[in-house]
């Protein structure tokens, strides 16, 4: 669900909430290695809202349709305080990734490197400053939230559990743990090219844009060390990466990051829907 | 999409609109003769939800599920300025009953009377005065609308278009009407006992409490004239009713009432959602 108040940053216009919607899902069904058939939509819209608007809803829902190979096949309107978007989408498999298959010994993976969205979001809200063509791809991975189906649906036969990362790899981290009875050991954190910098330059926490952030849209996941190499030329030849960060331990609900020779337990920070906004963003604390 | 400023009227707990939510799904899969099999649930929760009032959308889901035999499988929740509840379900069957099947001589028909939600609004919005046991129904007809799904069932093979009336019967004829390029002539309206009385008792007109309310969740529909007797026996082994009110003509989009030796034109009003108050709420006008 879509909400505007929360999920609609200032900027993004009506076409881009529709196909955020629909991305939202998609990139569940990524993650979960299903491929989407079909989806409903339910559409709250505010009363003064414009035709230019509705079809820019519209054009949003075709964007998806021809990007992810869906179809639209229902839904609702009503009328509510704020534009909200509900996609339900449908797909058929007799086998879904859950997110209590890790095992310790598995091989942590994410599908892409964290950071751009946090980075977009403090350039658009906070006027954060950045170079010329980071403020592009930051302010890009904002407005359009690109889930890489193909990979997720590459490396399906292969993850022993997984969760899509919109609600900040943290946050991520400790859910699959929490499921899978395991604590994750990770070795490095997967930053996007330029996102240190920009946290320098800004007074910024790197780890806090990286593990705290969000909306990446990203899967991760584990993988057996056996698997791990079929799943990364999987996941190559669909088009994208497999990028290793740690390790799956026996230290149940424990995540923590190794920097040098110190280790830094990670929080159970990232976005929480309703928790206030100083329970979802926490800094690392040194163990 | 249930959303609190629109469907939830003042009184209305939240374990109620969660019934309700599910409710207006099941009155529509009803209505297209479809047995639900399961639902999902999107959830936009307001900052400060009590403990309590979450437990009482869960209790109105679990009411829900033992009511019409669905099964919750899933959902999602976000914060949202207001309740929304979004419940998507899924049903499988190879056939379902359209709105664009309807030929000039069907018998039109609904499977209960109208009036009893747009009264218990009046009651529970502007104070309108009711006798003891009129009022207990007409709120819970409010409080805890009950679509017959075995009645809709009951009546798939023989309903030649339907819909569920949930926007108020002028609305849903015009919408039938349109669909399969048909007119309607009304011989009676579906009046639901006491309504009459209610409307004289606080100077409302009786065709704006039948035609233009909604939330009823009946379905109106089209039988052929050879189907008809079996369709009246399949609903009432099924515990219901059809109630004949008219039937289809060639007069395409024309639908209208007749009173003694007058014939009336029943607008396209009803509930639209965004439409203004006025436009919703129109009285018949004589042709």
């Amino acid at each position: 669900m879509l909400v505007e108040s929360t999920d609609v940053p200032p900027g993004m216009d009506y076409r881009q909430a529709a196909r955020k919607a629909v991305a939202m899902c998609v990139s569940d069904f990524a993650a979960k290695g299903v491929r989407p058939d079909s989806f409903m939509v339910s559409l709250g819209l505010k009363r003064g809202t414009t035709q230019k608007q509705v079809d820019g809803l519209a054009a949003g829902f075709r964007d998806a349709e021809e990007e992810w190979g869906v179809r639209m096949v229902g839904g609702d309107t009503s009328e509510a305080k704020e534009l909200v978007v509900d996609c339900a989408m449908m797909g058929f498999e007799t086998r879904i990734v859950e997110r209590k298959g890790a095992r310790a010994g598995d091989i942590l993976v994410v599908t892409g490197p964290f950071g751009y969205p946090p980075a977009g979001l403090k350039i658009m809200i906070n006027g954060a400053r950045a170079e010329r063509s980071f403020r592009a791809k930051a302010l890009k991975s904002v407005s359009r939230p690109t889930p890489n189906l193909e990979v997720g649906l590459s490396l399906s036969r292969y993850l022993t559990s997984s969760m899509d990362s919109s609600d900040g790899l943290a946050r991520c981290l400790h859910v699959l743990a929490e499921a899978s009875g395991v604590g994750f050991e990770l070795d490095r954190m997967p930053v996007a090219e330029g996102v240190e910098s920009f946290a320098n330059e800004n007074g910024l926490l790197l780890q806090d844009l990286v593990m705290a952030g969000g909306e990446e849209y990203v899967i991760v996941g584990t993988v057996s060390p056996e698997g791990f190499s079929a799943a990364a030329r999987a996941a190559k030849t669909a088009g994208g990466d497999l990028i290793t960060i740690g390790i799956a331990t026996r230290e149940k609900g424990r995540v923590s990051l190794r920097t040098g020779k110190s280790m830094r337990i990670i929080g159970d920070w990232g976005w929480t829907h309703l928790a206030s906004p100083k329970q979802s963003l926490r800094s690392l604390r040194t163990s």
